[in-house]
């Protein structure tokens, strides 16, 4: 996968025309750059550089210790090791290339291109003092967001099957849910669950599952309480596993049957039905060009014209290494995004598709699909819940 | 723990006079930052800023979905929450405090003062535009080398434990090794052991533990090979597992007797007891105050003085939640380890001493002992390896 995705990176550097792109860093299992693992298989220790240019290079330099471990896993033709100071071989492999534009991995909107600490990147600058190539740094995001956002069939599949085996725990938790059991029970059971499939989560295990019963809940990122399922409640849960290091994060909503009760009442049937809606709005926005204002502007127009309120987050985000993956967000122009919304979306990326309504008797009503883009369209990645799911009491 | 910390931090920032220090991260997953830990138990989506001042207060701003969690933790005073952008809030709460000096989380010399990335250092400088403040941004290296170089006891008993879980397994390697046996059979029989008493790793499982055996290998972070253990080799092992997160970071040195030895051959032997030598005369000179060149300079010294290389590292690091951690490091005045060697050292630091010899015709003769700085002297941590272990053929 590595050799496969520097070779993409070195494509999309030709498409780009930037002639040089280096992931600097160092102690990488303290300061890692989420980059890192796309275009190295080892750790490193002191300053290391990994520089990739459009005429297809792959050049490292590396502390010494590191020389041997590089060399062993194969991907760089150029292996420059050092032991006082990373300094004279950078300034050698920047001023004999005479790159017109120097990639580096910063960005003030999206995490993911923002791997380069301000510490490296000073040192960067006086590495090569004196010389035109301060003034030739630009972001790499452009890079990252196509070398994360467009995946390979391989990565394709690995997201696929982690839906796959997270929605076969979604139809296990439903069937433990019950009147009397807490959030946090429903939570153990789940993490059991997972254990005994030798699973790894999407995110941090506190709220991995996330569940929320009734109304009043803190709603998303907080870990599950003592909170009782009860009857007449809407439980929603927010949970992925992953599969060979790709992740999957979707949301489920049961609602709690009481007694007496065949179906929800028409108002969460209604909020459902119109979340549903704003599902499909969204995914049949999608191609590659639109941005992610237009597409999250679909969805949150439609709850707002059936009398919702706007839910307070971004519509969707990117999935793949991390379970917010990616540059392009599908989100309302909102300065904390930045950028990321106004992206044109691409062929190839995978994106969550989650509006919520808060229904202030019953609880939330949430969807969260993964979705991926295709060439004219966009089509989901797992069944959809497309019917309300029921506990019964 | 993490009020204890952020109570030292809250000293630290008055000893040195530095009125407000601002952790400033987002997706922690995904760019962490090695400051988090210490001051907030949950992690963080959106831009989020941790903030602490020297007159005591503590103030967090989040996005409004990690409002919930990090009250519950309860470690700050004052939770401000958005939904839209953190600017306002992080404009009013440096506006009213009008701080003379802003410590920031970037450093070019020590990776764990170096967290804050490029884009985020932006952001904030985007944030104050316009007023005084970015101009009195500093380095918060101080406060990040003391918080975490003086260790609480409870701290210190943690490492403490962490060593003596480490020799305890050093020792079942020994009975182990033999010849014929690669260095990948013992690295697998010790992640056995590491797997059978559930600990956890100091570093990557790849090289840890590093297994070297003979003359001519990598030497350091290098994967163990098939190579196999022979009479006549020496034989040496870095190794380290965790204690409630906090590293142990050992290295031990067998030699392999051959066919009628009793006793390595004069040369192992010499080069043993000048390398131990070598680990007394630097632990001798450890004291607050003192810095890292010197130290190092002990040791190498002593090398050089009886004919052996310099050693092509630093005599040591710091060890706690990082393996690598801490700012004081114990090396020459190479350009890679910046201003590291030039700290003075403060009581509460734990640090390895580990020199090495190579011998052409054996392998490597390594020590790696871990050390706590007193108020006027410097100890074991771990009972020091005094004599040369062996493996009878």
């Amino acid at each position: 996968m590595i050799r496969e995705k520097i070779d993409q990176a070195i494509g999309i550097l030709r498409e780009k025309e930037i002639d040089m792109w280096i992931t600097f860093v160092r102690e990488s299992s303290i300061t890692g750059d989420p980059m890192l693992s796309y275009i190295c298989d080892i750790g490193v220790t002191w300053q290391s550089a990994f520089i990739l240019t459009a005429k297809g290079e792959r050049i490292a330099i590396v502390g010494q210790y590191d020389v041997a471990s590089l060399r062993e896993s194969g991907h760089y033709q150029e292996i420059l090791g050092y032991v006082e100071s990373a300094r004279e071989h950078l300034r050698s492999v920047v001023l004999s290339r005479d790159p017109r534009k120097i990639a580096l991995n910063y960005n003030t909107s999206i995490p993911t291109s923002d791997g380069l600490t301000t510490g490296m990147y000073m040192n960067l600058q006086s590495f090569l003092k004196d010389t035109p190539y301060p003034e030739r740094f630009i972001s790499a995001e452009p890079v990252i967001s196509s070398l994360r956002g467009r995946k390979t069939p391989e990565e394709i599949r690995r997201i696929r099957e982690a839906c796959r085996r997270t929605l076969n725990l979604f139809d296990q938790a439903g069937t433990f849910m019950a009147p009397g059991r807490s959030e946090a029970e429903v939570a153990a059971h789940v993490l059991s669950l997972v254990e005994a499939n030798g699973y790894s989560l999407s995110w941090d295990r506190d709220h991995c599952p996330a569940v929320y019963s009734g109304p009043g809940t803190a709603g998303a990122h907080a870990s599950p309480t003592a909170r009782h399922i009860q009857p007449g409640h809407l439980i929603n849960m927010d949970f992925g596993v992953r599969c060979e290091g790709y992740c999957a994060d979707l949301q489920r909503t049961w609602y709690v049957l009481r007694p007496g009760e065949n179906e929800a009442p028409e108002a969460v049937r209604r909020a459902f039905r119109v979340l549903r809606e704003s599902v499909e709005l969204a995914r049949k926005a999608m191609r590659p060009g639109v941005t992610g204002v237009a597409v999250d502007r679909a969805a949150r127009h439609h709850l707002v014209e059936n009398g919702y309120a706007e839910f307070p987050h971004g519509l969707g985000h990117q999935v793949g290494r991390e379970t917010h993956d990616g540059g392009a967000l599908l989100g309302p122009a909102w300065e904390k995004y930045g950028s990321s919304v106004h992206l044109p979306l691409e062929a190839g990326q995978v994106f969550t598709i989650e509006p919520r309504i808060t229904l202030e008797d019953y609880g939330i009503v949430t969807l969260e699909e993964e979705v991926v883009i295709g060439e004219s369209g966009c089509d989901y990645l797992n069944p959809p819940q497309e019917e309300l799911l029921y506990i019964r009491g």
